[in-house]
């Protein structure tokens, strides 16, 4: 009697060895010994290893098919599990038996054969290079990184709240805009005066793909206390850089009877909990991301859990800033919007673990956010972290009916006329934030393009797959 | 010293009576009683319930802010945690001091400011019906559902892929689709043929969303041996039904050396498994809906747990259906789809369990269905439940390439060239479900329309908000 077992179970010892274990898998490599015995490396994508088995050539099928066989091959393998001879193994498989379950068509044409390929040539087979080691280092990743997050808010009370991906509103003005229509682009209906007549379209109006879903997520604030929203968001901005995706996906969270400081607070002990739960059930993977893409990831992650987070007006940052005697690229006065550079200095120079820096001037910052007493700054707040910068951006809104309308022109006010309606009806201060979830998952693996944080990137030209 | 709760806690005894708490919430009702004490029904949205607290008339602000709140008005109220004496609540609050953080603006305009509202005239009010009884039952269902299916998949060591949202594929035909684009619609670039240039939109081509994550998720299992996505799907038909929205929720499980008894395995297990948690972690709100939508909800979910899933051939299904002697509006004969009062027969009447039907024609099924050696029917199954029909759709694919390839037309092969390729490289028998989480979600509730089961409903017509 064989026992099926996934790989990860069999290297973390879930089976006595001595025992009668099949895996199923792929070949990631082969090796033919010159004494007849040929060393199969099978992963199945449970952990960043894969396990060796070793099939002697007295199996029947060992001539005609074990030596054929190659890196990609589906294989079933059935043997005793033992101890390793090699290192860097705790166990392996003695293989009383080998299935070839799927062949590799012709090798030489197999897209990644080769140990080797640039990140770069890998996006182009975005339909196999989960088998490589990196991208399932970065997709078991991923998926603890967003089960922690999705478990941090459930056992903290609050709701997953499905935001819309279209939208009729195009005014929150976070990016450019994707339409969304079935009208025929070739010969569109028109309207009176020359422009499409959108009234015919299959929502009667203009839609577009979402930006963020924070305003909706408000109104469930405003009825459950916390909430939070965890989906993909859109940006039509042309952008090709390493940090911009077309298509991304964006945790908000939002919390009634809260103000800046609760929402940093919140900021603080979600990061603190992920990070955590991401050293604890992916160390595999992390050793892999420490020792091959950057040397500080794991320290990175541990510094941001044993320290508290710095505080800092954003006033007190341009003084910082402009008192440093560091030369910067963009001149530094109070009102500008920070650059990269800027938060950079304070995160990882001046401070050296995260900063949260809060209370921006009020004209770089969106309508919704709280006026402050002084009445030039707003209760906004960015969370900065030593070796990347800006990570998470939030704000206290504005609860206030008035100070709020005073904010918005007459446009907006008519579209939003719901949001008002939550300063109307039983407003409360409330607060929340924005996480970008590729961009924290290069923070957490020290990779550097959120093309390979994704499975399938969408940017400018390309919507591939 | 008073102790910050949420209702949830101060109803589930996590308090001592005798101890100082504060709650922070909307006033779901109030009373005045002639004696001088007002009776303030308190909801937070952590649980179906309000709590009550009781003010009497020796607060300082009492003539002058408790008298005047109503329903909807958000309020800090602090007090002493004391048994109920009225009936169906364990405990209540003595007040001793009321805030009143966010009034209502003029009662008579609240527009949920009534005990009863339709659902049709709520989906109006979509902002604020949150803060109803029902949909705030739903929304705490919800969330419960979404955190079972989570945590039943990454325990059961699935990766969840976040599958791409925008498309360039248009060939999967599941539905009608949406165009995504950011040319100018009124005056786009026009190609030779005086057709639109593509080539000059944000993808430089067509680009659509997605009906489906399957084709793309299936790439992952292939690497990962166990994956599932769980998000937004569109379908552009102009189907103005209660159970039908354009933009709606999907979770698509895919598993590696499977087939397709193992396929309706693991949506038994997975429904019998989010079933339980429901009962036992939202059990106020399902008495709700049992008490108030469906008398019949929780038995029906105690029936999926308590029962295996019968499996049946569509061959044996069609056999009964002609042979029952029950008259249908849609006649029967080997070959059709079947038609919802069918289904609803099979599972409610002739079985009186959940079904699991297997082995459909393979004219009316999907190419990418495994054909089964009698070349005449797929391995396809659909999970029939009582009382609502087809609850799951799944197969087992088709991994063999040349079966595959005669079964695409020349376009379709072009365009799934990278789909084609996994059955080139290692391909195994690998099998999936799609479950619409919408649907579900009705199911679990007893609620008949699909509009009232996700926040911000699109369907013709309809993206407001």
């Amino acid at each position: 009697m064989s026992t099926f077992t996934t790989v990860a179970a069999a290297l973390k010892g879930e089976h006595a060895t001595g025992s009668q274990v099949t895996v199923k898998g792929w070949l990631r490599s082969k090796r033919d010994s010159k004494a007849g015995i040929s060393f199969l490396a099978v992963h199945d994508g449970t952990a960043f290893d894969a396990i060796q088995a070793v099939v002697p050539s007295t199996l029947d099928n060992y001539e005609s098919e074990v030596l054929k066989t190659g890196t990609g091959c589906a294989v079933v393998i059935s043997g005793e599990l033992v101890e390793s001879q090699g290192k860097g193994q705790s166990v392996e498989i003695q293989a009383s038996a080998v299935e070839v379950v799927g062949w590799v068509d012709d090798a030489e044409s197999y897209p990644i054969a080769k140990k080797r390929h640039t990140f770069e040539y890998l996006r182009t087979q975005a339909h196999l290079r989960p088998r490589t080691n990196t991208f399932g280092a970065i997709t078991r990743v991923r998926t603890t990184l967003a089960n922690a997050i999705h478990n941090y808010f459930h056992d903290n009370g609050f709701n997953w709240i499905n935001t819309p991906i279209i939208t009729g509103s195009d005014c929150e003005g976070a990016g450019e805009l994707f339409r969304v229509s079935t009208l025929d682009m070739a010969n569109p209906p028109r309207a009176e005066q020359g422009g499409v007549d959108f009234s015919e379209d299959f929502f009667h109006d203009e839609a577009f793909l979402t930006v963020s879903g924070q305003l909706e997520v408000e109104a469930y604030c405003l009825a459950m206390s916390k909430v939070y929203t965890f989906g993909p968001t859109f940006r039509a901005e042309n952008s090709n850089t390493s940090r911009h995706l077309a298509e991304f996906w964006m945790v908000e969270p939002e919390i009634a009877f809260a103000d800046l400081n609760d929402d940093a607070d919140l900021a603080e002990d979600l990061l603190k909990h992920v990070f955590t739960r991401v050293l604890e059930e992916r160390e595999d993977d992390m050793a892999f991301f420490q020792q091959r893409i950057d040397k500080t990831v794991i320290e990175r992650l541990q510094t941001v859990i044993d320290n508290n987070f710095e505080r800092m007006d954003y006033t007190e940052a341009v003084d910082i800033l402009k008192n440093c005697g560091k030369k910067f690229e963009f001149p530094v006065e109070w009102g500008i919007d920070l650059a990269s550079e800027h938060e950079r200095f304070l995160a990882e120079e001046h401070v050296g673990r995260p900063v949260v820096l809060m209370n921006y001037p009020r004209d770089i910052k969106a309508f919704y956010m709280r006026l402050n007493d002084d009445e030039k700054t707003v209760a906004a707040m960015d969370v900065l972290a030593p070796g990347i910068g800006e990570i998470i951006g939030g704000s206290q809104r504005e609860e206030r009916l008035d100070v709020l309308e005073s904010r918005m022109d007459a446009q907006l006010k008519e579209e939003l006329w719901w949001y008002r309606d939550l300063r109307r009806y039983g407003t409360v201060p409330h607060a929340g934030f924005g996480l970008g979830f590729e961009r924290l998952l290069n923070y957490v693996t020290g990779m550097e393009n959120v093309r390979d944080a994704i499975p399938y990137p969408r940017t400018p030209g390309n919507a591939h797959f």
